[in-house]
């Protein structure tokens, strides 16, 4: 499953609102449609998103080719910003046109065919990393699983939220294909039902035992003893290991602690926000409260009644027992662990 | 609002699977018709479905007068232990039948016709008791309360729950009276959505300020310190205190537990059950996997994918602030002031 293509200078994102009932592709040939695909969460999960916005900046490079250089890069950078203007909570966003405007300063006054060309190259270099990473996750990711091992996940964090593969599904992946994954609890992830619509239909599809559980079933789970560990993605983490994640996640970890699970972050080093000592740092995105209010179209609720619709919270690090990423697994306190990626990384 | 009424030899119940849009009411003309009614939740709360069974003990009663006393004695028998096994973990449904089997006892041999004119008589009584009992409550628990108060409530412990009033939302009526109530939050309590059809609908036509939230949120804005208190009603409560309760509940309390806030329970002592020692001997109601893949009618899940539907969970006494009874406020640990409970209600 491989959510996101670039094909003859198109980019193709499978439409995530449709699933699992539909399997439509959008094609999106400006930057626009990749901005408004990652609004509406057409294209969504941190590590896509950031894929999906490179890929809208070389959509943009395109359409403003015939531009004087200086105009060009002006454009793109205003590109650049109206891209990063559609969600502000996942990091992996502002990391990855990051990592584009660099290649566009390193070529800065060169040709504007030229600049498109090499961004293209690095959006397409990212996309391939990104499976590449999510595999050395899974490989790191696996090795923490029982046998057999019955695990919660929320969301989804998987081939759909990522160049495919997945980061927390990857670790699910890794671990089923050494075969010792005995049940997958797949919670349902309201309100736009990730966890019903997306992780189900991935793990499902590939033969993965899962179940499906609402929310506020998790927490019965958990105290039932029905699960020997959670693991979940993340959106953004903090210096001190505290992770922004999809809303419900901050309540699974307190839930895993209280009954003495283990609770296990799978991101890769992009969703390290280096510039931030603690998640109280992190913005959390509030979302249309029709998103609560209506379900495929109907209304659920009391006509004018008040909603409050936060996408995200934030977990302490003092409740996540590791965190998996390409480059190894970090044990708390996280200080020191991540302080040190950010040198390998040379950020 | 009363949604339960009696009305020249028939039961009315408002139809509470189509509310907020539909004010529909059922009038149930045989103890079958009140009895599915039970299963399909259209009516539903624990106080609720014993009054229900009881006026549905009464349309069997009806049905039946004409055999002689001994087959009619032992028809009510058969129409109790039908109306006992639509739902499980409740225990005020057996405690309504109880009471009326006690009726039919004292009558033992009397005119049929006699039987049903006091067993109407008694459910009548039920009905008003329940409705004085939820008053009481309010006016015990409303003074737990600060002023401004900001309350999170989960599922429907409403004047829908109940004969009129309501056990928690009782609670927040009598403290709203008093001036106290700045917000309610009320999660939406998936998989059938009583808090945002139910709670949102009860709170909002009386100008009581409620904003619905998903049930992943709730711990956010626990954490968030957005709420001074949270309370809820019970199905069952065990003799050292322990709650069973529409599922989600156990979360709250172990997040309301991690962040120092107060967790309350209203519910009137017929929902006490003075036979165990512990939730771990409540059973646990599983219902059709369809609630959670369906919605509206329409699927929100992949075709084929399994399902974990309990409908209750237990909270264990040790997260439980106090628990409110028409009789007073009980703290920890429970086990002496329910036992004092069960000696003054002579069981």
């Amino acid at each position: 499953m491989q959510p996101i293509k670039w094909e003859e200078g198109r980019l193709l994102l499978i439409d995530q609102t449709r699933l699992p009932h539909q399997e439509d592709w959008l094609s999106c040939t400006s930057y626009r449609e990749v901005a408004e695909a990652i609004k509406t969460m057409q294209v969504r999960g941190a590590p896509a998103i950031g894929i999906a916005a490179a890929f809208g900046l070389v959509l943009g490079a395109q359409e403003y080719a015939h531009l004087q250089a200086q105009d060009f890069q002006q454009k793109l950078q205003e590109i650049a910003a109206e891209l990063a203007a559609t969600r502000p909570t996942a990091v992996n966003l502002f990391w990855a046109l990051e990592k584009m405007a660099q290649v566009v300063d390193e070529l800065a006054g060169q040709n504007p065919s030229l600049i498109v060309r090499e961004l293209e190259r690095a959006a397409g270099q990212m996309l391939a990393e990104d499976l590449a990473i999510n595999k050395q996750i899974g490989n790191y990711g696996q090795e923490l699983f029982p046998s057999p091992a019955r695990v919660l996940t929320h969301c989804n964090a998987g081939a759909l939220a990522t160049a495919g593969y997945g980061t927390a599904l990857g670790v699910i992946r890794a671990a089923h294909a050494a075969g010792k994954v005995q049940q997958v609890y797949a919670s349902e992830t309201r309100p736009l039902l990730q966890g019903a619509r997306l992780t189900a239909w991935e793990l499902h599809r590939e033969g993965i035992p899962v179940t499906l559980i609402t929310d506020n079933m998790a927490g019965y789970l958990l105290q039932q003893k029905m699960v020997d560990l959670v693991i979940v993605g993340a959106d953004r983490i903090a210096q001190n290991g505290d992770v922004a994640n999809k809303i419900g996640t901050y309540s699974l970890a307190v839930l895993a602690h209280a009954n003495s699970i283990p609770f296990y972050v799978a991101a890769p080093i992009s969703t390290f926000d280096f510039n931030i000592s603690t998640g109280r740092e992190i913005p959390i995105e509030e979302r249309d409260p029709r998103e609560v209010t209506c379900l495929m179209g109907q209304s659920i609720a009391p006509e004018g009644v008040a909603v409050f619709n936060p996408a995200f919270d934030i977990t302490p690090a003092q409740y996540i027992t590791a965190i998996i990423t390409e480059a190894g697994i970090l044990r708390p306190p996280y200080g020191e662990g991540i302080a040190a990626l950010r040198s390998e990384k040379g950020s």
